[in-house]
Parts: structure tokens; sequence; C-alpha cells
């Protein structure tokens, strides 16, 4: 019971925070970030010491080697103290008056992007996402509530303390971001019913937690990060550029969600084309699950047969699915089965399947010759990303500031009426 | 049993029907609307006839007079013929590329507006939401399951076999709109957890209908619709003029959600300016119920003593709050308190007043010297509306065509990788 009580302290605490986040001025906002990135260079050993005792914790636990990498913050506070610099850098996504007009009766009517109040982000074991959505949160004038691994707590612990100090200098509210410190799982059931005090709420991880908070929460929920992403290879492709998007697609960070995961192979390429895949492929240690037809074509060490389930796999490792595909609507029909929305792709020099492609194909982002990795709110140029939503309301793909706004309509008139 | 699979087989049919609506050309989607107005004209005789029916069983449940006066299409029609016609002259809302740019890498960005895809819409008597929002799905690309009040479920049914009838004739499927006829209460709660099929839930009604989708939805929703709305009267104001704004946002047309609920006004003009309101409210019938302050100012036949429930009550009805306030500050933290975020305004001569206010009020309409009525969509030139939105997530305020769309990026490159 008394946790319940302090996640509920918390939200309205968070609300009551949000007058001032949401009409802070961008010099304010800026220092608080600026205070942030020099509190956290002073007390780094503060961080890495907190960040040990959590590795400790978790290689005690059985945590494997892929988790625990993704835990620590050694040799990364360079890269964190550089992002904030970067959110420094972007102009400030709150009051901009972006639409207005002059209607008929002389009224003056402008929408302003405004905060959208609370924000509750729940998130797993990389404790570099505490200071990025923090730092997105504060610059789009928002509150937050944070939820990490129970892995990190104590990396955590001392980031949040780190950021309610550097709010407080700059003459913000420090609660307005805050951290739940329980691992008790019950506090996120409570954290989604809040609907009172909490606008929004970004899960940040695999397909149950998104699950989870779709079917429990009473607050919006923007869903994302997984991504079963496909690139089709058209006979008319460059293959050999093709093969090193491929390459990049599914080997430059395989564990991430706009990596490749299943290849599609026009099927009159499909015999020139899968040994030279299979070479390339296999000398990066990628495993390939080539449908029945892929199969009799190539049969090689590195190849196994598909299963069904197969094409609703996202791999998050060196594991690609190929399958031999009739032409591009061959390509459309299957991306249609099976893909999560996240991002899909065609190579291809024919202009006329391209478009075709774009227009059938409703991915959050759609590729024409090019990998699928720069799904990403840096390479998209909104300067960083709290999420990549794969959802339909609100925001689609990666979100940066604006996705973290609303809008108001103001309507200034002469005491207008309506007849 | 029977009807659960059935809603279910609906969401499905709706679902597989999205890709045609989708990239349905402007032409073919205008042609299902002219088509649509024709054949709403050549079967009036039939609606009327089934309206009357629904009229009938009305009256002898006990239904009262304002809501059978919602309820019937009696000389609507031609109001509706109308309403299609201005939705088939707006611009397609989907396809437009709207956001482009180069990335250094080289790759062509643009962000195109998108259909969302399948919209459950929920909502009460008024059978002529049924051809609004069905010619604003269809404009947007989008397809609809419809769930209105069961006491218009006659003229409904005929209603939504001609827009049915009228699709087909376009060469769309007649199953992108669709009406759930059973009454029972249980395949409302059924329709929301589709998520599997659904895309977004926008009830249309009173607080615990949104309630009521809020808590049982797994699909997102968009509530709204619900306006305690407030004017606050400034020391400076124009007293004449801002007593004809009251007038229009109180009397225009009490029973909507953007009519005025309470009044503020500033302490220094309260005793000047409330004998006004009293008497040219009292003429309209207009019951106040004012604070202790304005009860001790003006003790008259059509005043009472507020309770503290007031200032949390939509009126819908010709009873209006009026609270004297200290100043502009005054008006603002009891805002903050009261206000539901749909439509609040400021009647004032003072600039710095006037703009202080449009800060520190987050509601979706903010309004300096006009009255609340103007929150509509057909006001702001949107063209129509499907419902307004008291919430910040993905549309706030008046939601017309451009509401009803998502976007989706796409990746136009020569084969670029990411380093």
């Amino acid at each position: 019971m008394d946790t319940q009580v302090d996640v509920k302290k918390m939200a309205q605490t968070a609300k009551s925070s949000t007058f001032s986040m949401a009409t802070a001025s961008l010099k304010q906002k800026n220092a608080a970030l600026q205070a942030m990135r020099e509190n956290l260079k002073k007390d780094q050993d503060l961080i890495l010491q907190a960040n040990l005792k959590d590795i400790a914790l978790a290689k005690a636990n059985g945590l494997n080697e892929a988790l625990l990498e993704r835990l620590s913050l050694q040799n990364k506070l360079e890269g964190i103290l550089h992002d904030i610099e970067q959110v420094i850098h972007l102009p400030d996504p709150v009051g901009e008056a972006y639409e207005e007009k002059t209607l008929q009766n002389g009224i003056l009517l402008t929408k302003y992007r405004t905060a959208i109040g609370v924000l509750g982000i729940i998130y797993e074991s990389r404790p570099n996402v505490t200071i990025d959505v923090s730092a997105l949160a504060i610059k789009s004038g928002n509150c937050a509530i944070l939820r990490g691994g129970s892995e990190t707590l104590h990396t955590n612990q001392v980031l949040v303390e780190i950021i309610q100090k550097s709010l407080t200098s700059a003459g913000l509210p420090s609660k307005a971001i805050q951290l739940i410190t329980s691992s008790d799982r019950s506090q996120v059931n409570q954290l989604l019913q809040l609907d009172e005090f909490i606008d929004l709420i970004i899960p940040r991880g695999g397909t149950s937690l998104q699950e989870f908070c779709r079917k429990n929460s009473t607050i919006p929920v923007i869903t994302g990060g997984v991504g079963i992403c496909h690139l089709f290879v058209d006979e008319t492709a460059d293959l050999q550029r093709s093969l090193s998007v491929i390459l990049n697609a599914k080997t430059q960070r395989p564990t991430v969600c706009n990596a490749l995961d299943t290849l599609l192979v026009h099927a009159s390429i499909a015999k020139t084309f899968l040994p030279q895949i299979i070479e390339a492929l296999g000398q990066k240690q990628v495993s390939l699950h080539l449908d029945q037809t892929g199969w009799d074509l190539a049969k090689a060490p590195c190849c196994k047969l598909a299963t069904d389930h197969d094409w609703d796999t996202e791999w998050l490792s060196l594991v690609l699915g190929i399958k031999i595909v009739k032409d591009v609507q061959g390509a459309i029909d299957h991306i249609h089965l099976h893909s999560t929305g996240h991002s899909d792709g065609i190579l291809t020099e024919n202009k006329q399947n391209a478009e075709h492609f774009v227009k059938a194909i409703d991915s959050a982002a759609v590729y024409v010759n090019a990998s699928t990795r720069f799904t990403d709110g840096g390479q998209f140029g909104l300067g960083a990303e709290v999420a990549i939503s794969t959802q339909k309301l609100h925001a689609r793909g990666p979100m940066g500031l604006t996705e973290l706004t609303s809008y108001k309509w103001v309507i200034r008139g002469d005491y207008q009426v309506r007849t």
C-alpha cells in the first residue's frame, strides 16, 4: 500500500510541476541541460561507482554479456554529454505559432505548439536512456516519471539525483523528472491507471511490455520499437550495391529494431544473387533461414530451411530469413502479412515498381534503395529520439522533440459572436 | 457468442478493406460521396419512414422532447446533403507530401499523409452523425465501424445501406462503412478490444461513455466533447460588447459542448456589470448561480447561490455559474482547477492580460474577445468535424479531415548505408 501511495504522489507532484515546465523559457530549459552536462561530468566517479554496483549485482544474477554491455556506462559518458549538447542546440519546440489564418469574420486563428504535460516512460537496461529521455522531456517542457529496469536502479538513482539538482539550479521544479525506485511490478500497473495526472505512456522494450501497457493503461500509450523489417531485391536492382545495403541493414548493429529481419528476392535473380548473399553474409557469421525455393537453390553450411514462424520473428541477432518471391506484388503481399509496420524497403532501378511499393506499403518508414538502419531520430534530422512509434496515432516513426508536443488553438477576436 | 463473432468479423472485413480505401483516388472517393447525396435524396421517403418508426418507439419509451428533436430527421436532409457537398469540395487529405528534406548523405526524406485505417465511432441519438462521420471517413480513406444509439437503429440501418450502395457504385468496398445493429452493450466492450483490426476509437457522447471507452479500450481512444467552458470579464473589457459575447456563448445553442458554463467577473466591475448581466440573461430565461460575493451584490429572482459542485458542472442548458474573482490571475487559478480543457476565454482591452491568459491557459481553444461557440470544425475552416478532442495526443480541438490521417516517412536513396 505504501508504495502505491508513493506512485500516486509522484504523479501528483509531476502534474503540479507541469505549468512551470510548460511555460519555462528556452534559456531556462537550456540552463538546466547545461547544468546536467556539468554535473554529470563532475560526478562521473559517483555515477561509475553506482554503475559498477549494478553490474556486479547483474553478474551475480547471471545476466548475459549482451545485457551487461547495455548496462555498462564505461566509456559512454562522453557520448551522453555530446547528446545533451545536441539537444541544447535544438530550437525550442514549445510556443511556436505554426499555423495562422484570419477567418471571414475577422477572427485571427493561430495554432501554438504546447508541452504535453506528464510523460510516463517505462524502459529496460540501458541507463543512458535515463539521460536521453530526461533531456528531451525538459527541452519539450514536459515532466516525466521514469521507470527503468531494476538492474540499473543504482545508476539511475544517481543520474536522476543529478538531473533534479540541475533543474533546481536553473530555477525549475526538481520533481519535473522523477524515478520509480521500487522494482515492484505492481507499481507499473498503478502508473498506467493514473490518467488524472499522466498524459502519455511510452514503453520502450519488447513486445510483452508493449502489449502489457496497451492492455492495462487508461492513459494513451505510444507503442513501437518492435520491427520485423524487410528488404525486397527487385530484378532490376544493382546487385553489387544491394549487397552492401543488405549487409549494412543486417550486420551493422543486429540487436536494434531497425535491423533487417527478412530479405525478399525476386525469383528471376535468385539463382545469381543467392550465392553472393550467402558468401557475403556467411563471412559476417550470419545464419540464413531460406524458404523452400531458396533452400533448393543453395544448400550451404550457413543456411537452414525456414519455418513458418521465422517470417514473424524479429531476430535481434545475426539471423536472416530469405524468401524468393514472384515479383514486387509478391513482396508486397508478404510484407502486408508479416510486417510490424516499422521499416520496409525495396531495392530497384525500376521507378514504377518503386512508387508502387511506396504507395502499397504502409509502414512508419518505407525505403527505396537505402538501408533500413536509417530509421532513427538523429539520422532523420530530428536531433534526437525518445522512441520509434509503430502505431498511427499522434506520431509515427522516430519521435523527436516536436513529437513530444501537443498544440492549442488561440482565437483572437473583436467580440465576435456566432450567428 | 454469435453476436461476438459478428463484431470481430465486421472488424476483420473492415481491416481487409483498408488498402482499397487508403489508396483510392480523390475522384473515386468523391464519386462515392456524390452517389451518397443522390441516393439519400432518392430514398428520402424510406429514410423518413424508418426515422418515424424510431421516433414512435422513442415516444413509447418516454424519451423527452429534446432527445426526440435530436432523433428526428424531419427538415434536416437538406442540411445533410449540403454537408456532404462541402466534404466533396475539400482537398484530398491523403497522399500529400507535406515535409521534405535532403539529408547530408543525399537521401531524400518525405513525409506523406496516410489514412489511419479502421475507425470505431460510438455515438448517441442524432442520426445525421452517421452521415457526417461516414463522409469524413470515406474522404480520408478510412474504414469505419459505427455504433449509434439503439433509439436510432432503424434510421441508421437505412442510412448505412445507402452509404454501402454508394461505395459499391464508386467501385469501393461496400463494407468500408459498417453498422453494429445489435443494441447489446457487450458488443461495444468487444469492439474496444479488437486492437488487431481497429486503429482508433472515437466516442461521441457524455462523460460516462468517454470514461468507459478510456477504461476498457486496448485501442487508442480520442476523448472529448465535454466542455466546462469559461469566460473571464476583465476590468478593462468593453462591457456592452462583452455582454453580447456572453449572451451568444450561453444562449445561442445551450445544449452543445462549446456553450458557456461559468462566467468569471473581475471584482472591480462586478457592481456595475452584474445587474446588466442579470437583466440581459434573465430576459433569455437563463438561471444564474452566483458565488457568495455575487449573491451579496445582486439578489434577483433569476439567481441563486452556487454550490461548490456547480463549478464542475457542464450545464448543457440555460444555467450559468457566475463567480467574482480578484483579477486575471484569480480567473486563471479557477480555470486551472475546473476547466475540462475545451474552450476558455478572456474579454479584455488589456493586451498584457490577454497574452498572460493565453500563455497560462492550456485548453484546446483559448479565446481573447470572442464567443466560445466558435470551437467547431466548420467555424475553424476545417470544412467539417468528426469530434472535438479535449486530450493532447494526436489531435486537439475540432478534428477535421487532416486529423483523421496519420503519416509515413518515405526514404528515397541511392543505396546508402549507415556508418
